[in-house]
């Protein structure tokens, strides 16, 4: 991993994030949240209901960077503000997707932590952008990345004055057509290797199943990951996007009622 | 998956395969060994290591498919005739790989489950064959082929009449350069959900990395996989293949350390 | 390309390969006809469409590869007798594929050229075996191998004492779901400075689409091809595999008419 | 290809854009020049060393996306302004990469055409502001898409009131680690079916050898695209960046001499 300086592991004790008293890179972290935000109706429902199940932050997607142009696009600042209200009446602290530089400041007034999506990894001036915040920052993977040039994305953002990167894998683009792309799990124990930074896992956008993400969840706790990135939807059958991989608030509860055990047990174990 | 009879989920309940007392499809099955099979020393020392730490077949290769027609090919018939006799002694049930049609009925004499690799799980009159002997076989997941080109490939061994049929996720071939293949984890609650067959995790020839075999056998556990496939060497270094992957015996122990703990754990977890 | 001996470049002058007295290696070789070998009146039907169209040898498979135990597995021994009737009757050279080593001697009697399909090319029985017989071999490159594990495959063939192969670039698996596979035909240029033997294009099964057979036959010729191997069915719709695939005797006389002149043109243009 | 509405083929006849003279859709286009603007001296000794040898458009990259924040980035607006001089000294358009929705509008002033990334691809806010401008564009296909995303981002740039749109095939990454990526060139006849716009192939960065790059640009010819982009220094050993893959001024000339003679014959071949 050539020209890394501040992302490589050797540099720094491992990585932990504050966010707003949740500790990410300590703790097993739990997102959870619609892909984007809707409506008030839908916010708030969801916002309650991964509360109620346990979640330590609230997502939601205010700009939507889809293929189609003329695909539903986000609310925009309408849908910040929804989200904002949604996270301060759980008290959730609240992930959102950037996807222009000239929106970074402004959307971090709102936003804990900025998500930096998929299709933007690479997007270096965006990089540059909320690396100058210092708001926290998830930053996914290229779905065509390796590991040594996400880290190079990450090392964007740290030299910028930036050290709160969490990474985020979120699946790759292979042959398999069975799920959407393919979870590379391993990359948890081999990104702890190589940095000092967090990493969590998406389970949705990987696999692309309902099915899947429960059972990929529970072998990320197993595999060391930091925490998760879940889509929970209180009608997953009126979502926006993505309408058929949002787990439903019971699905999403169930769950919670599985992971929680055995990140216990995990911390039990011998190393 | 149109064209799937037998092996589809529907068409009858889980698949235990008997093999010498374990049980295939029931309990977690951990097999282990040395890549190839070198010599008498080297086979017992192995044999009578992973039997030490827990393991419950023993693994070793007497033909060996290698890239280039230079590289080692194995000891033969010479080979199975010293596995066998290590699985004698300790007590382990066999498990060899079988490459050529013409040697499927006097290998199956010695093995107790016969093993299809990779570059073989289109080698369709090898699978007529293995599924004309009756015998177990561990069919590799080809590294480049889909979920259901792979449960096709069963199809062909259970429409010989021979139901006993492992299936082995052993990692796909992807972009990314730090493993030497990508894990694809996901297969196993997506193998769950298509049919009723066992599905088990090579976690040595999917990563390629020694550190990242034990985070993914943990991993793979929590995923719901049946069993494990890992290379054990009883002096990695001086190994006649892959020595760079070779868990040592010491390493092997640590691993069922915390193998079956979390096994038991899993097992009381809530579905 | 460490480990190759026989195939590396600088061993010897290129290979030039009389089949029947047809140099491959030297002419730009076109080899049509029908996916598999149906019936007499198919086989001499499409084998006088090519002779015609002006096709240098004819293929046919009695033996097939099929993805499910339940399609068309090819008519074996019949199939051999009528396509090397057809050959015959045309005087074309016959190519066809073998999948079993145990096959191979006798299937040797009848055909000209041997064909190794993309799901064998690590079959290294079947390599060694084809090896043995001194017949010119077609050494499909498998959908997921990359150029070093091909030609160590053709030194599988070429350290049995047969220096006749032809290696044949059939497309490689990617994520692109528009064509089957995506046509490697930087290959070509690539596998011309590796090595002495002679590279075709398979049109057919690498894009998977009619409309894009002409065009990436006229690009393999500028590509600097040695040849084709192309599809053709008197009936395409009647088919029993790849029916959506296979050109039509006049768009194959189309397609030929625009591939001689272009060859004449190529050899003129200075290096 | 749903959702295309301005892209699909059938909604006009084939896009011909003028670039100060230059007729892309219509004639043959070669767009050469260094990978980026180091220094006066350099940029004018290349952009006299292809225009002499008889390039179309000149190419120079002023901000450069690189892996790590750490490598050179380009000039910016010397750098512009250099290319800029070269351009018109030379009377040669000129091509330059825009990587910032903020700079696109100054940008523009200077570019006769505005090239988009493959990192960029699907940086739909820069796709929108190019889209504005009316400025031509060359829209770089990313090197994990497939057909149908890279025509939805066309789509956004059409969709915003600008017809200029260039495709560019650039290589996608695979598995084969001998070329950089794998040139799909099927993606010619492709992209001509499912739309109206031309399409240039890059087989610099696709194949990121220097032995390839005239092979392949004859076939690109072969294939029936638009025209090609390559990277001509007038001292490779000097560049700054992808020194190993640049062409000396005398490589291009001879390759332009097979390339002229190569379109004059295709374009006499019948369809």
């Amino acid at each position: 991993m050539k020209n890394l300086r501040l992302a490589v592991r050797e540099s720094r004790p491992r990585t932990v994030i504050d966010v707003c008293g949740v500790a990410v890179g300590r703790d097993f972290v739990v997102i959870a949240g619609p892909c984007s935000v809707e409506s008030e109706e839908q916010m708030m429902a969801s916002a309650r209901a991964v509360k109620a199940a346990g979640a330590d932050m609230l997502r939601g997607g205010a700009f939507k960077p889809r293929t189609s142009p003329y695909a539903f696009q986000g609310l925009g600042l309408r849908g910040l503000k929804l989200l904002a209200r949604a996270g301060r009446e759980t008290g959730l602290p609240i992930v959102t997707e950037v996807i222009d530089p000239r929106d970074v400041s402004w959307v971090a007034e709102f936003a804990d932590v900025l998500q930096i999506g998929t299709r933007n990894m690479q997007n270096f001036s965006l990089l540059k952008e909320v690396g100058r915040t210092g708001r926290p920052v998830l930053l996914k993977r290229g779905m065509y990345s390796t590991l040594e040039e996400w880290l190079n994305c990450a090392e964007y953002i740290l030299s910028e004055g930036n050290p709160n990167v969490i990474l985020c894998e979120r699946g790759i683009r292979t042959f398999e057509r069975y799920t959407r792309n393919t979870l590379d799990l391993s990359a948890v124990p081999a990104i702890k290797e190589l940095t000092h930074l967090p990493i969590i896992i998406d389970p949705t956008h990987s696999t692309g199943r309902l099915s899947l993400i429960p059972p990929m969840s529970v072998a990320a706790v197993a595999a060391g990951a930091d925490g998760l990135i879940i889509e929970v939807h209180h009608r997953p059958e009126e979502a926006l996007c993505d309408a058929a991989q949002a787990l439903t608030p019971a699905m999403f509860t169930d769950l919670m009622g599985r992971l929680r055990p055995l990140c216990n047990f995990m911390d039990g174990l011998p190393e």
